[in-house]
């Protein structure tokens, strides 16, 4: 009776729900005028009797309705049949006007791309940056590696693979780890297409919107993008020539109650400088102390050309409360796309479930042919290749920079990675200067792009990474004219500097 | 006199910019006693003028104080030095607890990979996932193209390649639309890693935290994962066997005011149905009139083998609302990890944008190993052999169906895509079966897992893409035995009913 008054019948051959036949029959009987609005529905433990079906099927039903806006419900009174009004909204001209998520229209976001492009456009002598040089590839034996796992095991290769990545890969990533004092297993490895996507995932795992996330002043591009899409309050804390400063970092996990601090120890992009290990253990000490994990960006601790190596934050802290990223890409092979993160299990889970979301995975593919290179030895051999080219190039630089630039800027000494940084004297403008080098045929980075707040006009980074000694020769020369010819002309300069905020 | 005071001088050798060098003066003067708290700073004019800098560069600096906590200004008072506080932070146990975002504990975030996890098993029979035939990978011709590409230009393919895609790929990606009834340029396409990535770009690119996406009610499990970890507010519409159900569309749209609806018009995840043009057409029409974006995601357009192929929704419309989201996943080679997004210029600057953030970009060997791959034809071949095979065994589990499950369940006839959707009848639970069925060593995927608000138990998705016709028939005649004993013990089932929240 009950069911019948509402015209309700369930099709057993249908491919439908229960539940929804339900809610489709009474929203019918809406429709077509025999049910009215204002009508209280039965309760759902007769109807459920009524159909012979299960009491959580009617609710289900009447729930699914309460969403379209079919039927309200009101505590103690029951459920009831509404007449909907309609609302017509207006077509907009342009469909995407207005459409856009608040967090990607930031000009951060769009910054890394610009930078990107700047970088890879390949046209004159280019400083920009932080590539390593093509001619060094080890393009043979990585064609010998890929040709192999292909026929020994394509098809395997070529399907899906684990989340998590190439179990042969992280074996030997963990392993690589392990030799720099790491403590860390296969399991803790995840797999990522670059140091890029590493950050994104870790980020977003540790970042609600409006969260403080603790970064130096001066600090990877990349990950302030990354931060500023995710809307993180980002707190720039400054560093002295060994990196972040401990005690700015104090007030600033006392002041900010920051839960994440992200940090480049060595070879500190963009400044190339390195911290020592006396203050990696304040560090650590003081993160533990404030409760704050660290994400340790190590993306250039292979490329140490001279001097002795520092142990990294997570060797130092035994993996307990650092998240480390690092890359193959800076040391082999860009194209490859494969980087990693290593971190505890539980923060592990978490960044591989959040790895399906974002891609289902890393080529299995790539992460085999970069497993059979390693294992025929190939990165030992091309590590040793490369250091010494960069050895060169950064000795190659610093003669330049003291011929072309002295006087007019300075600039740090790096022992390893891929860039020299310099900040320009007598108050010059490396943004106005990037457009005349440009100009010129000359590129390279601009420090603002690497300030949390954007300052740092006055400095620039030089990338001697991908760049012969020659090309380093022709290329601080023009610099070292534009910014001599700056200087001769100070009243013109002046003027510009009083109508541009420079800082 | 005014920069003598406070004891500050500019070291034109230091690295350090100009701002940063007089902040940390003030700040020193502060930490040694020299400067006491309450101190009121110069006026920036002043103290630009006593060391010769630009004013902004004091004020930078101000600035960067107060963001430290070093000095607070007071309109029209003055900038003062300030004795911060110390506040004590006790350290937690587990530096890890409570440290994860909010968006990445849903559950729905997890479930992809529990999902996947399942499906990539390798185990028993498996009708999850949803796989293409790994026997019938071109392992082969791919190689070829591989080696040929890493052969001819392996050192540019090495390095960093553009963020949009490989640009040859980007075109004959464009081609294969326009062969479909698309309007689309090479430079409207973003190669993604699989349309996984494609689905996370895209709806990062439109959705903020709390807006509401309109999707249908049983859709793509990584679709549901994507937007649960963008905090999004899911609303499913129900389907008929043409799919989404407009007069629920419209309400939901009237309800809602949502900016973005995501469908599948062919061979719809999971139930493999297809909306016809008409629908289609009218489908357009109202998200126009609702200012509506609507997302398309063409998984498995080209795996048609029976009936009339429908226009796609990208095609219709002209390019002007539609984003269109596909791979080469299904209908190809899954370990490649390439899919894309087709979109309007303003909707594609974004995406790449975004794309850079996210990884900078999806290796260029792959893409032009995979660009290589189509050139030579590879592609029409595959599909040809790929069709033939899937009619097969399309056709061996709806004889498999009809011989083990008929009375017991009814299910939907595909003529395309990997897959049918079955529903059990006589209140069976495919969630209660999926365990049972998995220690009999037969895998499938719960109907719940599609669902938006995770009903839809009663339900389950059979993929036959790769399993041969002779696992389909034991694995089906499994499923019939266990499907077969339950309905014989009603009374047991019943009472397990009662017990579990079904809906």
């Amino acid at each position: 009776v009950v069911a019948a008054s509402l015209g309700l019948t369930i099709d057993p051959r249908s491919p439908l729900p229960v539940y929804r036949q339900i809610a489709d029959g009474i929203r019918q009987g809406l429709g077509e005028g025999r049910l009215q609005p204002g009508l209280r529905l039965p309760a759902t433990r007769d109807l459920a009797r009524a159909l012979q079906v299960n009491r959580n099927t009617v609710v289900a039903a009447y729930e699914a309705l309460g969403r379209e806006g079919v039927v309200a419900s009101h505590t103690g009174r029951g459920t009831f049949l509404v007449d909907p009004k309609e609302v017509p909204v207006p077509e907009p001209a342009d469909p995407f006007a207005h459409a856009f998520a608040r967090a990607v229209e930031g000009s951060k976001v769009a910054s890394l791309l610009s930078v990107y492009r700047t970088a890879i456009s390949g046209e004159g002598i280019s400083f920009a940056g932080s590539f390593p040089a093509a001619e060094l590839m080890p393009v043979e034996p990585f064609r010998r590696a890929m040709g192999a796992v292909l026929r020994e095991r394509g098809a395997e290769l070529l399907s899906y693979g684990a989340t998590g990545g190439y179990a042969p890969l992280r074996e030997a990533v963990a392993e690589g780890m392990r030799r720099r004092g790491s403590r860390v297993d296969a399991d803790e490895i995840l797999v990522t297409n670059g140091s890029q996507q590493a950050l994104e995932l870790v980020f977003r795992t540790f970042v609600d919107p409006g969260d403080p996330v603790l970064v130096e002043d001066l600090t990877y591009t990349g990950a302030l993008s990354v931060l500023a899409s995710l809307d993180a309050r980002v707190v720039g804390v400054p560093g002295d020539e060994e990196g972040i400063r401990l005690d700015l970092l104090t007030r600033a996990l006392e002041r900010h109650r920051a839960r994440v601090l992200y940090v480049q120890p060595t070879f500190h992009n963009p400044t190339a400088r390195v911290m020592g290990e006396a203050r990696r253990r304040e560090l650590l000490a003081l993160a533990a102390r404030h409760g704050c994990i660290v994400v340790e960006d190590d993306w250039a601790g292979d490329l140490r050309f001279e001097g002795v190596e520092v142990p990294t934050l997570h060797a130092l802290d035994g993996g307990s409360r650092v998240v480390y990223v690092s890359t193959f890409s800076k040391k082999l092979l860009p194209g490859l796309r494969v980087g990693w993160v290593a971190a505890p299990a539980p923060v592990l889970e978490r960044l591989v479930a959040l790895k399906q979301v974002a891609d289902c995975g890393t080529s299995p593919l790539l992460q085999a042919a970069l497993h059979r290179f390693l294992a025929d030895g190939g990165l030992d051999d091309h590590l040793r290749r490369v250091r010494r080219t960069y050895r060169e190039r950064r000795d190659a630089m610093l003669a330049g920079l003291a011929r072309h630039l002295a006087g007019q800027a300075v600039w740090t000494r790096p022992e390893g990675g891929l860039f020299v940084w310099a900040r320009l004297l007598h108050g010059l403008d490396a943004t106005a200067l990037f457009g005349e080098a440009a100009a010129r045929g000359v590129l390279f980075s601009r420090g603002e792009l690497f300030h949390a707040e954007g300052l740092a006009r006055d400095c620039l980074r030089l990338t001697y990474g991908g760049v012969s000694p020659e090309q380093i020769e022709a290329g601080l020369a023009i610099l070292g004219q534009l910014v001599g010819a700056r200087e001769r002309r100070p009243e013109v300069a002046a003027a510009e500097w009083d109508a541009v905020p420079i800082l």
